[in-house]
């Protein structure tokens, strides 16, 4: 029945492709389909096409006719079921959401179901078994493909009623998908690109893992990296950006699929996306694949993974073409099926040309009967491993307790001792330098830290002495080399992030060029990836570069953004606490503004008090009741110290207060609040070399906020400081306003 | 003389390259320099290579041969002193700055001279001639370059005391390249990737009005957009969009120098840039050009710009293998030459390397002379052109207006009579919407209104209607289609924006997707383009696609930026009021913030109103005292409103602000603003489903501010509302709390 049906369904697309499709590309599809038609029932399958494909593949044969002959026609009508299953229970979802995107899980449900069912090693009871294959949904908007996927597959995180809530509220299938909401989500995905980046990002830390770890006589890390990508992704730079690494480091166990179905949201690509994307991705230096049947090749979907599988040194791009919304009779191969509900109606139609005559929601108990065996398999996989894992113990003792903190995340006992302390005595620094003196001293004792500059390493000062560089010949090193590629830089950390909780990726660019890849940043805050950012050359002091160098309104963009802390330390004990809780803060990430400028160390700064986002660094009142409070971070706590002094000479009683984290801050005792910002003290004056914006809730309506509210200039930054009032005479002269 | 320096120069740098590389691209490089060696004095260039070109171009071999004809000895002597001229204004200038980027303007001189000696159109004393070709330095470190060039050309924006005023206060010549600062300079660069985009911008735009006014017998609109990116900006994400989408228009008067140099900041590129940019290019739908050597092959970088501006339904990629640091023994070829001054004694040793006697910024009299016919020519240029326009005016009245309306930017009379006005009566409706009805009331009577959105069209409700899309065979249309490529499109509509004063460009996406584009946002800011962007779904108001989707901290990250102006309408008359301020402010690039849901058209609201920033729609109470004052943007303004209705009924005296834009508001006078929020009434609540960062300089000490600060949901839009708290009811109480 599913075969004559989906005779029928071709049918119909030949007559929808014919309407819609002018291309070259179209007409391969259409004569494909055509002769898909034809020779259905045929065992010799469709030949995979593809311009990069090397000639002798020594074990290709063998592997692809092994692959044909286990097929029977019952298994391949069940590989149809299941396939309709998922195709069904994302029509479903959406449907009874009224609100989804059902056109990509109906186009993809084939390399998904080959994905899961016959590819991937996983654990569905055990979602964060370590070396499961990763899976990431870059084309997010199809999440109904991936919980359909993980609902069938046994993850207690998508049973039945989960698909019927699809994006209602408290529910665990939002409308993208969100590792924090959904065990067996790898990453958060929807923004388009990202996840393409992520994936790039897991392969990373496998490739890295492996080489650090594995041992002739065992293989403790090993597992793939999958990724469906589609034409929006595509489109996006960072995929790009990405791509081209992943390329340079020679990834081959990535795996991405791109969903090469014509349409998106304005129509056909062809209004805006012409270029060739198999020869771009020759070009990054990509194995390239091309599947022309996706819609039903099955064959051609396996033999392209066992293809890919083979190319070892490269990262390899299968281009799949599919027909987004396949079987939907009038909506397929259209942008109206893309982000909206079918319809009844076309519901009706939908399951009358796919032969599916079940009730929403309903899984066939031959489909659920195959797809049981995941959850006996997946945990002798875990066995199996865990296992190996006991053995390796045995023989690799400090490997393995290496090992097991980056897989459980597990500090080592008294890491933060490793951080060095300053007093006012040590000649100052740029905290920029203090920054790598915090790096180099921490990489010896945590083993999850890794990371690099977007070509800025010897600017943003983040070099790991004692590692080398992680390329392609020597990805057991930690020094990552971005080059410039700000995005991805970002994206690629987070996928590292959330490869295993013990791993620390720090990335590093100028300030303010987190604008560049601003958009990974957020994902790094609604994630929980702990991922930290070294922002270097934090503000007008970075002088001669000029406005398009000079961050203003950064620290008030990143204050504003939820589960993030924005740290902005004034010297070397602040900028070791900022690593402290840079690092403590594993579900949280961290930006450290940095400045290219040499600062003093002063009196009274502490890791403590960095650690308490606000507290006094020096006071000459009594009773919590000082005329005035002087408030900074970073490079201006320095000026308000200086304000202090000179006001306290004129026998004022004056608190320098550093707010280096507003957001921890925050999170303190009313109390504690009280005792560093009285109500009653409403004499207030702020300095930072940035936007005023936020300020006002600091100082009070009493209160001055001395700041830029306009672009920078290009000019040595001493005479920038000066000619833009940041200056303690400026502190000074407000506070005796205010007095 | 400078011959036989050169010779030195190449043997100099033979001995380098030996001991630095060891790659494919480097041996190449070596043997061409070995080859160029030996073949100085020959005639016969060095072939150009490239693997797409067309074996037969037509006029190919005769215009190499006159361009190769017309070279006299002499005269290539000539060019090799104005060549090293530019070297030595830019080592020069970074030395006194003792900051900035020698390297590239040492690598490309060759280039440089060649475009703005031989090949550009422009007249120096009117930088703003309207059909001069247009050049961008998307690799803006190497600034000195582009300064160097318009001092030899005869611009009086870069006089000799500017170069030595290189990177100080209040300079013409500041770090970066600035198009406020320094007329002659076309758009704001240094940001890598942005340039290049934004020269695809200029090209669109040139192509746009070429389609629109030229006439089979006046070509009136014609002129050519020059780049120079670096390997930096070939990285970065954004070029690559912006290239997909220069192939996929063909822009085919596009030429871009690809200053392939194989050294960025952390070292030679092959740590983490190895793809091949020929191959991508081509996918692109590029025409690629290879000059292998760009130090000093002159008739090669000749013979390629002639092959490029042969070939016109693609844009061109010439790949220039340059030398960076060109010139100096010890720093060439190596990033220490990237960007830092080289050092006196460097500085000593490149002058005796290359056989330059003079004092720092001489400029020797032959060349002087040389340069000098650009002031007359360029005058002749400009003349002719205007006798050309004087005639096409006599034909052609109508199109000329038109165009006379785009190139100085001044506005039709009346234009804002076009924009719609709403009653409380109308039905409500989407901002989005009603958006959409204030583009196409002004696409009529704007001629410079052109734009379009990232796939998101229908979702953003950006198409004029009476417009189809501008596309490669259809460039007089208006209606641009950017494809997922958000940055890109940002960057776009700056070059656009910068071509011409009359081009108001709009584009849109969702408002969290300013994420991705943030960095050209900021451009616009900075560079004083008036760009309109459009950005809808500005909540959770958008529902079920959750918080990837979601703004939160977006308006505060808007409002802390300079420049800018973040509007966030209400109803109708505020959507028409927030197009009357984008429209007129063309230098000041305008966020228009706009609902996916419905909303009433309130009583109150106003064009006028909103052109304050802030203003009062509703008010029962007397003598500039209400009980309390509730604020609110754009959707809240409704609830704003309600809340204050119940509490009118319960005998409270309540004023009701929109808050539609906070810089206009900060902009008027104080007068003005304590009628709006009396010192006085320190009883304030806002409402805003977003972050409250910021507010409570507004709300003050005494005030109230209910919004979101943590991230969003996936569920029905009500649903959100009601569990986050942004109701009437929460206002109320809020209000009820202060009184």
């Amino acid at each position: 029945m599913a075969a004559s049906s989906s005779l029928t369904v071709s049918q119909a697309l030949v007559g929808r492709t014919i309407a819609h499709h002018h291309n070259q590309a179209s007409t391969d599809r259409l004569s494909l389909l055509t002769t898909l038609t034809a020779n259905r029932s045929l065992k010799s399958s469709t030949r995979v096409s593809t311009r990069s494909r090397k000639s002798q593949l020594v074990s290709r044969s063998v592997i692809r006719s092994a692959a044909v002959e286990t097929l029977e026609t019952t298994e391949t009508a069940l590989v149809d079921k299941s396939v309709n299953t998922i195709r069904f229970l994302a029509i479903d979802a959406v449907e009874k959401a009224n609100s989804g995107h059902p056109g990509l899980p109906m186009g993809c449900a084939p390399m998904g179901h080959i994905l899961y069912d016959e590819v991937m090693r996983y654990n569905p009871k055990n979602p964060y078994w370590f070396n499961r294959d990763r899976f990431v949904l870059s084309a997010g908007h199809g999440c109904m493909l991936q919980y359909a996927l993980l609902h069938l597959a046994g993850y207690d995180s998508v049973l039945e009623e989960d698909l019927k809530q699809f994006r209602q509220w408290g529910s665990r299938t939002p409308g993208h998908p969100e590792n924090f909401e959904t065990p067996g989500v790898e990453v958060t995905t929807g923004p388009l690109g990202q996840g393409v980046c992520n994936a790039v990002g897991l392969a990373l830390a496998e490739k890295h893992l492996a080489a650090r770890f594995n041992k002739p006589d065992s293989e403790i890390v090993d597992h793939y990296t999958y990724c469906i990508l589609g034409d929006g992704c595509q489109m996006e730079g960072i995929s790009n950006e990405a791509c081209s690494l992943a390329g340079h480091w020679g990834l081959g166990k990535l795996i991405a699929f791109y969903d090469d179905n014509h349409i998106s949201i304005d129509g056909d690509t062809a209004i805006a996306f012409t270029e060739s994307v198999d020869t771009r991705f020759e070009g990054l230096g990509w194995h390239v694949i091309w599947v022309k049947n996706g819609n039903t090749g099955y064959d051609e979907i396996r033999a392209a993974i066992e293809e890919a599988k083979s190319v070892k040194d490269k990262p390899t791009l299968i281009k799949v073409t599919t027909t987004i919304g396949f079987g939907s009779p009038n909506k397929a191969n259209s942008y109206s099926v893309h982000g909206s509900a079918l319809g009844a109606k076309e519901v009706d139609a939908t399951r009358q040309n796919l032969g599916w005559p079940y009730e929403p929601f309903h899984v066939p108990e031959d489909v659920k009967k195959h797809w049981s065996r995941h959850i006996p398999e997946g945990a002798s996989l875990e066995a199996e491993w865990n296992a190996k894992f006991a053995e390796y113990e045995k023989k690799y003792k400090e490997d393995a307790a290496e090992l097991k903190s980056l897989i459980t995340g597990e500090l080592p006992t008294g890491w933060e001792k490793a951080l060095p302390k300053y007093t006012p005595e040590i000649p100052g620094d740029a905290t920029r330098n203090l920054s790598q003196a915090c790096l180099n001293a921490l990489a010896p004792v945590l083993p999850g830290l890794v990371g690099g500059s977007a070509d800025l390493a010897s600017s943003n000062m983040t070099l790991l002495k004692m590692f080398g560089d992680f390329q392609k010949n020597t990805p057991e090193e930690r020094n990552i080399r971005f080059g410039v590629r700000e995005h991805a830089m970002g994206a690629i950390c987070n996928g590292i992030c959330l490869h295993s909780p013990g791993y620390i990726p720090y990335c590093a660019t100028f300030f303010v060029f987190t604008d560049y890849m601003r958009a990974a940043i957020r994902i790094s805050a609604l994630s929980e990836s702990g991922v930290i950012y070294v922002m270097t050359h934090d503000s007008i002091g970075l002088g001669e570069d000029g406005p398009t160098h000079q961050p203003i309104e950064h620290l008030a963009s990143f204050r504003a953004m939820p589960n993030i802390l924005m740290l902005r330390p004034a010297d070397g004990n602040e900028t070791a606490g900022a690593y402290k809780v840079a690092v403590d803060n594993r579900k949280r990430p961290s930006i450290l503004a940095l400045s290219r400028q040499k600062l003093p160390n002063l009196l009274g700064t502490s890791i403590e008090g960095v650690e308490k986002g606000g507290y006094i660094i020096s006071d000459n009142s009594t009773g919590n009741k000082p005329d005035v409070i002087l408030t900074a971070t970073g490079s201006e706590l320095e000026i308000a110290s200086k304000a202090a002094d000179e006001l306290r000479k004129e026998g004022k009683t004056v608190r320098v207060v550093s707010l280096v984290s507003w957001e921890l801050y925050e999170e303190q005792s009313d109390e504690y609040k009280e005792s560093v910002f009285p109500a009653a003290v409403t004499a207030r004056v702020s300095i930072e070399a940035g936007s005023t914006f936020g300020w006002h809730k600091i100082v009070g309506s009493g209160g001055k906020a001395i700041g830029i509210d306009k672009f920078g200039a290009s000019a040595p930054a001493g005479k920038i400081y000066k000619e833009y009032g940041i200056t303690a005479e400026a502190v000074i002269a407000a506070a005796k306003s205010l007095l």
